[in-house]
C-alpha cells in the first residue's frame, strides 16, 4: 500500500515530523521519557533532546519531567503537547485523504507494465 | 509563514520527496541532468543516481538521456516524468489546503506567550 509522511515547519524555527510526534505519544503512554525512548530504539539523551527541541519550537513545554513524588522520574504531556499530537495526526489524516486519488494514480503507474519492455540501458 | 513538506512511499519500494521532484522539474527546464544538478548544488553523479532511483521505483524511466544528436548530452522528461511532477505538486497543494486550519492553529500556539512565563528549568 502506498503511504505518505509529512513534516510541518513552524515559524520562526522548527520542524515537526512523525518522529517527534510518535515520541510524544509514547511519553503519554508510558509516562516516562526513558521508556518512550526505549520503545523507539533511542537513548534517553536523544529522546530528551527531541523533547527539548520541541519545547523550544513552541517557546513552552510539550512535556514536563516530574522529578520526585510518587511518579519520580516520570514525565507527562502538557495540554500543548496533547494538542500538538492531536493536530499533527489530524493534519496527516486530512492530507492523506486529500491526496488519496493522486497517490493511487502514481501507484498505478508503478503497477503498470512498461509499454516498451523491461528497463534496459537503451532507453535510459 | 508555516509550511509543510511531504514524501510519498510507493509500493513495493521507493520514496518520492521534494528533492527528486525539484530535480525532475529542473531537468525539464534545462534539458540537462548536469545543469539541473548544478542548479540544485549537487554533482552530476548524484543527480543521475536520483534519476535512476526514480526510474527504478516506477520500473520505467521518468527521464531519458539523449546521447548524440543536436542536443547530445541532454535529457528530457518522459510522459511518466511529467505526470509524476504534476501529481506530486497536486498532492502537495491538496494536502496543504486540507491541513491549513490545523497548521495555522499550531502556529498560533507558537505565537502565543507562555502563560507561565519564559521557559525555565523549573517546569522542564
Amino acid at each position: 500500500m502506498p503511504s505518505m509522511s509529512l513534516r510541518i515547519y513552524l515559524d520562526p524555527e522548527g520542524r515537526i515530523g512523525p518522529g517527534k510526534i510518535a515520541l510524544l505519544e509514547k511519553i503519554g503512554e508510558f509516562g516516562s521519557i526513558a521508556a518512550a525512548g526505549r520503545a523507539m530504539g533511542m537513548s534517553y539523551r536523544r529522546a530528551w533532546e527531541l523533547v527539548e527541541e520541541t519545547n523550544r519550537i513552541f517557546g513552552k513545554p510539550v512535556a514536563i519531567r516530574q522529578a520526585g513524588g510518587r511518579h519520580g522520574g516520570g514525565a507527562v504531556l502538557t495540554p500543548l503537547g496533547l494538542t500538538l499530537v492531536a493536530r499533527f495526526r489530524a493534519i496527516e489524516a486530512a492530507a492523506a485523504e486529500a491526496a488519496r486519488e493522486h497517490v493511487a494514480a502514481l501507484q498505478q503507474e508503478v503497477d503498470k507494465p512498461d509499454p516498451v519492455g523491461p528497463p534496459s540501458s537503451a532507453h535510459l
